[in-house]
């Protein structure tokens, strides 16, 4: 028997923000987890505090810092973020991210008792990171029902990625059904203090190409 | 080809400092990552800065806050450490550690272009810690190498594991051949500000059995 508790990873993008809608809307209990990285700007721990607010959950931002590990556009200020697209796995991949991340949420998870951590990878990022293909996720599962308490208990911990296989557009479609407030979410790789995006950054480019997609106006605040 | 190059989680214990040396003597060019989790005490980071001083590796403590999400003795000081054994699983495991720390060696790893990660999980710890069995091992070294850019780009990385089944007096002849001095190493669950053992806690009695049946000397450092 699993139990209606998750441990939802919260960046403060839009990706997040639509699977936290959908795991409410699924009836569980959330417990929203965000990270203090070492990110290049604070706009996205903002971000999450303001979604997990207007959604009413319980939110932990947990200090990590990955700075120390670098490796990545995202945590090293001497990697620019690309600006074009790029051939291959990008800089601003982030060395193991969704393994760190998913590995303090299954801790998390084992001190609240929650049989389901939600994380929203998709497949648009399939192609460039290799942590966001079902095939890893799959492995991870398995590896944190040997790793764990539940494990030895009999309980089963599933890892839900209910966005993996949609478009953006998609995603945007489900969280608009849902009541999310995309003007609160932060995609941007290089946003400024005021959480304003750049808009020329890959991940502006996916964010702005799905709203198009999905036929509605798109929210998001950009830099002058 | 895998390289020569290895991650070693050091925690500045006994089982550690031996694995740390059996990479050393196995010719890895080992780097040693530590971290400051919110543990009860720092005695045992700074006895990790001694032991990798002594080998003469890099090393490098990453801060990371466990203490937020809690769960366990080490981590939250309302739970006590026993001091008589206990059934199951203690309250000193802390949720997912050894996953958590797998998962920012492997990141440190893949910045690295290290082909190895050493970790001293040993078969006395499997009956109580489910993240110490073999089987959650293999489920992490499947898992990290769909995780990676390694993965992607055909390297192969594999999960050390050099003294998962040997017994703690066995461990210790095997450190005391390659040069490791275990007064250097702190293995108590509540060591004090100058890093003396208690003496009662399971880790202290694994540690003071295990030189008492390697039949040598036990150089700890005991409170009064």
């Amino acid at each position: 028997m699993s139990n209606n508790r998750a441990v939802v990873l919260l960046s403060g993008g839009l990706d997040s923000a639509t699977v936290l809608a959908m795991a409410k809307d699924r009836g569980f209990e959330c417990h929203a987890l965000s990270f203090d990285y070492g990110q290049r700007h604070l706009a996205e721990i903002e971000a999450s505090d303001r979604i997990a607010e207007a959604f009413g959950v319980s939110h932990k931002t947990l200090k990590l810092d990955l700075r120390s590990i670098g490796g990545s556009a995202l945590t090293d200020e001497h990697i620019a973020v690309p600006e074009t697209p790029t051939e291959g796995i990008p800089v601003t991949y982030v060395p193991a991210r969704n393994t760190v991340f998913l590995s303090l949420a299954l801790g998390y998870a084992e001190v609240l008792d929650a049989d389901h951590i939600f994380i929203g990878v998709n497949a648009v990022d399939y192609s460039g990171y290799p942590d966001c293909r079902p095939a890893f996720i799959d492995a991870f599962e398995r590896m944190a029902n040997l790793a764990t308490k539940a494990g030895v208990e009999g309980h089963r911990l599933t890892i839900e990625t209910p966005i993996i296989s949609l478009s953006k557009a998609q995603i945007i479609a489900e969280g608009l059904k849902l009541g999310v407030d995309y003007s609160l979410t932060v995609s941007c790789y290089q946003a400024d203090a005021q959480g304003r995006a750049c808009g020329r950054c890959d991940s502006c480019r996916l964010r702005r190409e799905g709203f198009m997609a999905a036929g509605v106006a798109d929210p998001t605040r950009y830099q002058a």
